[in-house]
């Protein structure tokens, strides 16, 4: 590690605390991006296979310029008129299914969580909420118990309404058509309904991202959807992950279940990096919402936000970013495909899109999770100039989630490295 | 109203949902922002009296170069190293009491509030909150219920462990060391310690700026931090509009009341609109917190929220912004008690720096709040260009609080027009 890189982690530690993680054994000091490449202190570029946020990708000239332009004119808060946060939920809500007209705009996923859990409140007037045990939602008070992960030791616990289900596994636990999923969901209603809470609503990331995007067939979430119709409840799609053109196939993954979210989040990607985030829903739930809570957000929806917001559907539309991403996604999964052939610890591989990765295993036969030797290929990939990173119930899968703008040849470079590395580091039992 | 204002008026209701609320009852329709000008789409001038969060003037360059420069070079979050984020809360932490060295950085003064909240209950190892009974902290669903008004109709109510007491009020309730106040939190505690919650917290804005900025001594808030620390609770300071030299005479509001916060907020003005907000503590407490959440904030802390953000406090050093809220704020309070004592209808002038304001009543005597008529003169300025507000418990308060550069020029403008306003419109009884 360079000298300036532990004086920067000294620093860390005295002005943000402690447990504030970083990326890699040796984290990298960023200092330049452009595309799908990044630039560290000492002037070494990395291809970017990780970063969902900057969506358009680093420092995309249309969306800088977008946000100078408008930074430069005027930037202020929703209670005067402007034409720049209605002309973007105008041409957003068009992508989406006719019921979904109405947004809120906030500044993260988070907030928008965080509204949508209220919507859900307020619309079914009762409060009980299904999530799975491997999700992530956000960190507010409220969403964050949503993660099992981010109960706080010697806390207070999880909030007595909120309930999980196990999260798809498609690799381990079979559950072809979503029936297994649906029955899940079921029981946890009928649990909620014998509580005093009752149920209102299923919020998952309609691609499962966090739990380790299982392979699911077109409308794996349909029969979990007519449960929650058939108990009254909402059904919430996080798209933070998932959504704007991601998954190469649809510009929504909830389009890819065949679902009909009653309410849709967005966040991260929205505006490649600028504090952006929303909530989705039909007129009728947004009215309820609206009528029930008095919501404004300061800096929600302001001209410079929504000028950045537009930007990326400008240039996701311009270059056909998600054709793309379908088509670098199909080459990402022959490659990776051939490399399972060739090596016994790639157990399964996965993915839609720029959304693609391996699971990696000590065994084929007993599938046991080889978790220390994906961190070892995370970190000998780095070094190689490669940044990715891992995720799943047993931290063994390769998260590979590009920009949107990352090509083939990218993608070969991206898969060169991961047989080079692989053929170094051999897995050890 | 033009006709342009009612098709964006229609098009609000139709992508925004109802109750979405915009300010007077001709909403101004804005183009272009400069210092503490804005002009609308019919090239209209308004002085801008109201706006806090363009802290240090609308579209003010060195902020907007800040944020073209960092946005152009690399925008990522904080699982890289980069020398922004710690740079600016090193600066950031030199202007407060020697205690508080950390912070987080989100992208909003609700995040922030959101976060403070569960210091407080890992810290104590209690959840009891006390806040005033007309303040606000923000809009995440935990901290909209330290709102009494952002409470649901048919919803599920306060959360069991928030306490409210009365708001302080120097025209009305005189209470002239803060004893009474702290009396009221004294209270509350008991009443707490009697509950399973506890008491973790007392949660004020140093200044009481929503509260209606109550003429207050110095040290007003001393006997309340007395109490607060007796029971072993923690005093959180929100100074998302009180702070970074609002005041005039000191760069914190909690420094003029003399006490030693153990958590500080900060949000709106921050970064001038670009979406940032913190929480700043001692080290004991963000390792507590640390230790007992995992919190990671996707935006929060990005280069260029950091570059904004440092931009901010630059200009306030550069340009003095401090020291000229003081001495505009003195020759408003001036010209404000000039008027009261020709005018019948002030009936109380507060205010200190760049926050200032007169309490409209219908009658010295009784103090019957003219809450109808501050409405009449709210929106008579802006008709004749001034832009500013009211707020208070009544809502019979004017809230004037513009942006740091307002100058005494600036100043004579509002208050020539707003005695002109006076003149014309009479209160009827």
């Amino acid at each position: 590690m360079a000298g300036s890189d532990s004086y920067l982690l000294e620093r860390r530690a005295r002005l943000l605390g402690p447990n504030v993680p970083t990326f890699y054994k040796n984290p990298v000091h960023l200092v330049k991006g452009e595309g799908v490449w990044l630039w560290d202190a000492e002037g070494r570029k990395y291809l970017d296979c990780y970063n969902n946020v900057p969506h358009v990708g680093h420092c995309n000239p249309r969306v800088v310029e977008a946000i100078h332009r408008q930074a430069s004119a005027l930037n202020t808060h929703t209670r005067y008129l402007h034409e720049g946060m209605l002309d973007y939920i105008e041409r957003l809500t068009a992508t989406m299914h006719s019921d979904l007209t109405t947004a809120v705009m906030t500044c993260t996923g988070s907030e928008a969580n965080d509204i949508a859990l209220r919507m859900a409140e307020v619309v079914t007037g009762r409060r009980g909420i299904i999530a799975t045990d491997a999700t992530y939602h956000g960190n507010t008070a409220l969403v964050s118990q949503l993660s099992r992960s981010n109960v706080p030791e010697g806390g207070f616990g999880l909030s007595e309404y909120f309930r999980h289900i196990k999260a798809p596994d498609s690799y381990r636990d079979a559950d072809p058509d979503g029936s297994l999923f649906a029955d899940a969901v079921a029981e946890k209603i009928a649990e909620l309904e014998k509580s005093s809470h009752g149920f209102a609503a299923l919020i998952v990331c309609p691609f499962f991202l966090n739990e380790g995007f299982p392979t699911q067939v077109e409308g794996w979430l349909k029969p979990a959807e007519e449960v929650v119709r058939k108990a009254g409840g909402l059904l919430i799609c996080d798209e933070v992950q998932s959504g704007f053109g991601r998954i190469g196939s649809h510009f929504w993954a909830y389009e890819r279940q065949a679902v009909r979210p009653d309410i849709v989040v967005l966040g991260k990607p929205m505006a490649n990096g600028h504090p952006v985030g929303a909530v989705v829903s039909s007129l009728e739930i947004m009215t309820t919402f609206r009528n029930g809570f008095r919501y404004f957000n300061t800096f929600g929806g302001n001209p410079v936000s929504c000028a950045a917001a537009m930007a990326v559907l400008e240039e996701l539309q311009e270059q056909q970013l998600m054709s793309n991403a379908q088509t670098v996604g199909e080459y990402a999964l022959d490659r990776l495909r051939e490399l399972q052939k060739k090596y016994e610890c790639i157990g399964d591989v996965r993915g839609n899109g720029l959304v693609f990765g391996a699971e990696f295993v000590l065994d084929k036969e007993t599938m046991e999770p080889a978790s220390e030797f994906a961190d070892t290929i995370v970190n000998a990939m780095r070094h190689k100039g490669v940044l990715l990173s891992k995720l799943g119930r047993y931290k063994n899968t390769l998260k590979i989630r590009p920009p949107m703008p990352f090509s083939i040849e990218n993608a070969t470079l991206l898969f060169d490295t991961l047989e080079e590395v692989l053929a170094i580091h051999e897995i050890r039992r």
